[in-house]
């Protein structure tokens, strides 16, 4: 038996799989964030690319992989299924636990799946530049990557606070050709009207967003791209998905859970969308979404319309959400802070399709602790809330039942969050009602 | 034809090729640093296992890896043989170049094929607690890493230049749960004289040698490992070039150059030996090692007795050497700032069966940016030299050659060096030849 299950190149998948037909409701759609109406396509097209706009909203349930695309995965992919027998033994499980490895991609993290193809698809268009915003810095790493392999321009504006506390980041998104500026900026008009109010400003996802899309929209050459949330990007992140239920059935298994974190949902998605058909059709399959008790959307959300940044910039988007204006706790896990969640996911927790459980900091990070030194391997700080639901699972579920969890990145530069565990400066915080109330009551009051 | 060459697990080797039955001329032995006799293995019981001991001066030519070791190996190994064909179009190559890619173990550098065998012998020899010194880091990572797979103590002394440098590696190191102290440390009595006499003083790999060699020697459940230059670390490392020689085969290939970066000789040993059979037996197969111009022991140093440390305290062995005083220039590849060799490259070196090769570390970086910028991944900075040297060999070999280098490292907690080298802050250091001459002459008078 196989540690690691390997699979050839020609398995990487031919085609994405889009959810939206097979969803047991139809996905309500975004709304325009003047109007509130529903949101035409062409209202995307100066800040996205048209293909990806019309993946956005595509009916077909498999989108081809282009070969290009395909060419810059198979770097990296198919990535291992890995059986974590040292730590099923760790923690005296009578079940099977296998994580599927998405940090062996050159950015560390599952982001690659839908940088590539966004690079790909803008390039294709004739776009020369992409703007983005990045948080803890996984996404940006990502699409300077992709930048690169594609040749092509790429400006991350990162949160001012990660700017200054993982130095690594923008020293990698360098080297991949990026630039980076820390946000606010004087780049762009958000940046400058927020640095004459305060210079010192250390900025927030919110804003980020701003200046990347204004950068996006100022420019003719230049266009936007999102890390998360939107359809398309779970789209691009079903390889992960469809490799894993071939990993599977080559060794003979079938999944009884499949567990991912969950910040905006895209490598959660990507892992369990490819299983819902089998689920709908009976198959007893569970998908676990594992948040942070500081960020629970899932768990403590309203399911509404919400915008899907501080500004109130992007489109009106139904998900569970604890408020566009929520500032969530300043865990390690920068990934998972996010207030919203992306629709496609709501909309199956709204079903009843999804178990969502939310988690304490240190208790993901002693996860963590035991991973790596049982498995050896570091764990993003995202990550470490997929082993700690996982390790849960394991322990509660059934005799012999095959747990499956996504370890969507490595914590190589996130290693400053290692030490101020090791050092006991974490803390586990905990989230008054009061504080989701009063953050859910500027969301607009939309029926539907 | 795939991009990654992976094999099975039942494909780890189960043998070590042990190199030196195979030697055209015996290799000359270690002698006693005090007497300059030929030393014997009871003067090493107190400092090294006894299993490491017998398989330094071993006449077996395979000696089977232990299950236990396999074990821990098959959480990473066997490591892929990459194609690099993005590279190879980036510089008009009419070669295929292949690279063997030891950046995937938990530690990230090939220093973990020897790591967890040395701890195992350690282990089951009732041995408690490990000592090392380590330089970038590479190897205290990876000793960490073993001894928490085996539940041993690991003590690290690391030289307080590179600690106080690169701080990401003591956080990794603790968190396998090994102790690390800046050397010099108040820890051993080398290191309190050092301190009193100069309390400022910033370390070196001599003298971190002389603290864990302390350590080790004055706690009776403790033991001494090295990371590089001995036999039984090349005998460890040739997992890497035995999995290679399968991987080649099972595309069809014939390598021509087998390139590898030499800082001790440990990762280009590990590439190479396994191929020595072949090369004395006809085959057209050139060994190609890379090293830096500021530190250029194959190249330029002279071949003779010298001592592994600055302070004298190792035995004295037969390699071609800079000096035991000779502090080499800050390059950033601090993995191959090293005086000496391998007593097995070195007398390999001398039948003239390597080809050695000096580089600039602008040179080197340049390479590694290209690397990055076509296969994506980040390389170290002692792998870049294996790349520059690896792309230089390419571009003048005959069209249709095979080139395989050893990709020994990622460069993830170097990100500092790519900055420095972006800044245009990296110097290109050219050794005068006075100051070699210089440090040989402290060299002591042995024939031999």
């Amino acid at each position: 038996m196989e540690t690691r299950i390997n699979l050839p190149q020609s398995e990487i998948p031919s085609a994405w799989y889009n959810a939206l037909p097979d969803l047991p409701t139809p996905l309500a759609p975004p709304l325009d964030p003047q109007t509130q109406q529903v949101l035409t396509p062409d209202k995307l097209s100066p800040i996205f690319a048209d293909a990806l706009i019309e993946q956005e909203m595509s009916p077909e349930r498999f989108i081809a992989i282009p070969d290009e695309v395909r060419d810059i995965y198979a770097l990296f992919r198919p990535t291992p299924l890995v059986r974590a027998k040292r730590l099923e033994e760790a923690i005296g499980s009578k079940c099977r636990i296998y994580y599927k490895n998405e940090s062996v991609s050159p950015s560390g993290s599952h982001k690659t799946n839908t940088s590539v193809p966004q690079v790909f698809y803008n390039k294709k268009q004739g776009v020369k530049r992409l703007s983005t915003e990045t948080g803890a810095g996984q996404w940006g790493t990502a699409l300077s990557f992709a930048c690169s392999m594609f040749g092509m321009k790429c400006t991350v504006y990162m949160v001012k606070v990660s700017f200054e506390q993982k130095p690594y980041r923008k020293i990698l998104i360098n080297s991949y050709g990026g630039e980076i500026f820390a946000s606010p900026s004087t780049q762009t008009a958000a940046g400058r009207a927020m640095l004459e109010k305060d210079p010192d400003c250390r900025g927030s996802l919110g804003l980020a967003i701003s200046e990347a899309v204004e950068d996006a929209a100022t420019h003719d050459d230049t266009r936007y791209t999102l890390g998360s949330v939107l359809n398309h990007v779970l789209l691009h992140q079903t390889v992960v998905g469809l490799e894993t239920e071939k990993q599977l059935k080559l060794i003979g298994e079938k999944p009884d859970y499949l567990v991912g974190c969950v910040g905006g949902g895209s490598n959660f998605g990507g892992l369990v969308l490819p299983f819902l058909p089998r689920k709908l059709n009976g198959e007893n399959i569970t998908f676990v979404a594992a948040e942070p008790r500081a960020c629970p959307s899932l768990t403590r959300g309203s399911y509404r319309y919400d915008y899907g940044d501080m500004a109130r910039l992007t489109p009106l988007m139904k998900m569970h959400t604890l408020g566009h204006g929520f500032m969530p706790a300043p865990i390690h896990a920068g990934g998972l802070r996010y207030h919203g969640d992306a629709p496609i996911v709501c909309n199956l927790m709204a079903e009843g399709l999804i178990d969502a459980r939310a988690y304490y900091q240190r208790d993901c990070f002693d996860a963590a602790m035991l991973f790596l030194r049982t498995e050896g391997f570091l764990p993003a700080p995202e990550t470490s809330h997929a082993i700690k639901c996982a390790i849960e699972v394991a322990k509660q579920a059934k005799p012999g039942s095959c747990v499956v969890f996504l370890y969507s990145g490595h914590g190589m530069l996130d290693l400053a969050s290692y030490d101020a565990y090791m050092r006991g400066e974490l803390t586990n915080y905990e989230l008054p009602q009061d504080q989701i109330d009063q953050a859910l009551m500027l969301c607009p009051d939309i029926k539907g």
